[in-house]
């Protein structure tokens, strides 16, 4: 029997689900890749600190050399999170001439092509599906299944906490800042929420996608990034009023000479796929030139099903492991195209104003809307009567700067007590022409 | 640049959007293999015949021969349908060390085991994402991306024109017989619709899937069948009534020491992913013990959508080319699992009779349900009055043999004009802790 040793950087959520499946499936990953999978190496801070899992002490070790100066370890598996350390240690591995599978979406947010560059330079392999999604294999999708394909959407619900809170404040009709305090009560968000809430996360992964789908190197600062914190349960309800749902989306779109990429709320339809994605789901929507639409649906984080991933990429790198080094390798540069300024991107837009209810209020609005090219869909006026009345309008589709515009205008107005809302619609049934 | 020769056995609508992409999307192509893909022989019956795409004369043959003895052609691409002539191709193929790239689920389902142990001796590869669910990567995920979990289960909507029919007859509230009416006018069903319809096409695919997720060489005969033709508008109503949908499911269930294997109309929660899948979409539900409930959702048919498979195949396979026969052929037999005989599967039924409504009726049907161990969840009665009402039942999880034996005595029954439906409740929610 075949026996493959390798290294975990790290033991905590996603490395003890990485050891607890290496354990609990031996069968199936002998089956699977005709090789043992020996964990010879644990890099840990504190060799002695006690931890759930039974694992031999002769395992762990603070020493990295360790690691890398030994010949029979030929995979390192970096679990470990944070940026510096895990890209000094992984560039280290890889001139050491070991493969690679990370976990790490913020270190391949900001590092993704000089790591991408220096195993193409060493010739090893490098996976990281566990950095988007999870569970979900859709870095693997792109890299082959969908290598036919020129990519021209990705949508995609990236960020679990966010997914979880925004479910519950649709199901429940509470506040924001009730359901993230009992989701951090109940250990589902951090406690500081940031990263999550603002958006930070998802345009990670976004980044890490989009370089994958559209063949260009993408920096995590080119992304559009805005979080949920403004969600309102008034909002959802409109939403819904309206035959949408609100979820927090990643997208990104190509064209031949640009790309637009942006983490926002988002109106979708109740009908498509993307909206009944609930909870702490995560998924991906994948708009091909040849596939069509296509959804990949499942766990994006957890121990086990990160781990999954994480073996997954394993059982790849052993199949790869006496082939030459003909995998692609794959956030590398192929084409270049121009990050779309988000004033440029275009869309549908669903706008809540707060106005005292004067008579001529609406038509003043509207004209300038019209004013600033932004025709509207639907109207809705509630409250009649009482002093200051909600407006709600769903745009055509429009130019979000000439949408900016308008609302700096229309804001401006004595009328106007304030902009209450403004959340971007992706209808998905008008854009299938797209 | 590095030049790969094909041949491609056939030019019907797989094969035509075949060429259709290797032609229109040649720079991603070449980008994802680092390779340009030439089609150097098309097999076709009739070499005269009038095509829609401008293919070059010169490509067509009629004799195999010139493709098999053609040294620079590295791959074949199996895209011509029907069973014992394509695997005399395929076999003769791989016996002159051709790679093999085939969409044909009906060979595989049939053929498949013969066919990957002749590759895995010639030491060639072959790839059959295209065989299963068109356009939806899901081989190659069960092949790579999930080979570290043990699988437990996997749902699939594999039949688009099934899926068209019960939608359409969910939406509008009509009659089997119209829809399918309707859908062969608009060429979405064949004039013979019995592939469809009954099951067949659906089985063949479990066939393919459960024999990769479960390790066991599935045989197309072992697997339950039944088709749409049964389910009436009413049935559709009670099931909305009681927050079901109704779909057509090709369901593997694998436990330690056994499979149960079947395709039949089923009750999903209409919260359950796939209750949204649509139309002729086509979708695959996969619960693994790592990375727990996954889904793959798109277009299961057409030349692009299955085209699409086909060329993620071949990218597929030149990245394999230069490195030895690592990849795995994966219908082969791994483990060996009995499947088990319908009677001894369990689940949930909606049950719907028609009797005359008698006193006591009622009390006599539930107790032959209790006498045979059959316990009900939900009982409804409609039309009280009239001579003969409709009774509908929901079971509890009972087993199948159980169901039958208690239906046979209540149809025995004077009181009982007849059995309207049987339909098996699939009620993803209870099974989570399965």
């Amino acid at each position: 029997m075949k026996k493959i040793k390798i290294a975990l950087l790290g033991i905590g959520t996603v490395g003890g689900g990485v050891w607890e499946i290496l354990q609990t499936n031996k069968e199936e990953i002998f089956r699977n890749s005709s090789c043992e999978i020996e964990v010879a190496k644990i890099l840990v801070k504190n060799t002695d600190k006690k931890r759930d899992k039974a694992i031999p002490q002769n395992l762990f070790t603070s020493n990295y050399e360790d690691i890398v100066k030994d010949k029979e370890i030929q995979i390192i598996v970096e679990v470990m999170g944070g940026i510096e350390e895990a890209r000094d240690y992984i560039v280290r591995g890889i001139k050491a001439k070991k493969h690679i599978v990370t976990a790490n979406k913020a270190l391949l947010a900001t590092h993704g092509e000089e790591i991408i560059k220096e195993a193409k330079t060493a010739g090893v392999e490098l996976y990281y599906e566990a950095s988007v999604a999870g569970g979900i294999p859709i870095i693997h999708a792109l890299k082959e299944s969908l290598a036919g394909n020129k990519v021209q959407q990705i949508m995609g619900i990236l960020n679990g906490t966010t997914n979880y809170i925004l479910t519950k404040m649709t199901n429940e009709k509470v506040d924001f800042d009730m359901v993230l305090k009992e989701a951090q009560e109940k250990g589902y968000a951090e406690a500081d929420p940031t990263a999550d809430v603002e958006g930070y996360d998802a345009a990670h992964k976004l980044t890490i996608l989009s370089s994958l789908s559209f063949g260009t190197s993408v920096k995590f600062h080119e992304v559009y990034r805005e979080g949920i914190s403004k969600i309102t349960p008034i909002d959802i309800e409109y939403a819904k009023e309206l035959g949408y749902v609100i979820k927090l989306l990643a997208i990104g779109k190509g064209t031949d000479d640009s790309l637009e990429l942006r983490v926002h709320p988002t109106f979708i339809p109740q009908t498509h796929p993307l909206a009944s994605v609930n909870d702490s789901f995560n998924a991906v929507f994948v708009k091909g030139n040849a596939v069509g639409d296509l959804m990949f649906y499942g766990r994006g984080a957890g121990d086990l099903p990160t781990g999954s991933a994480v073996v997954g990429d394993i059982i790849s790198v052993i199949k790869d492991i006496n082939c030459k080094n003909a995998a692609a390798h794959a956030i590398e540069e192929k084409s270049n195209r121009n990050i779309k300024p988000m004033g440029e991107t275009e869309g549908e837009y669903y706008i809540r104003l707060i106005v005292n209810d004067k008579p001529g209020v609406l038509g003043t609005i509207a004209s300038l809307f019209g004013k600033n090219n932004v025709s509207l869909s639907s109207v809705i006026q509630k409250g009649e009567g009482v002093p200051s009345v909600s407006l709600v309008f769903i745009t055509h589709f429009t130019k979000e700067a000439d949408v900016q515009r308008a609302i700096e205008e229309i804001i401006s107005l004595e009328e106007v007590a304030k902009l209450a809302n403004l959340i971007r619609v992706e209808n998905g049934q008008k854009r299938m022409g797209a």
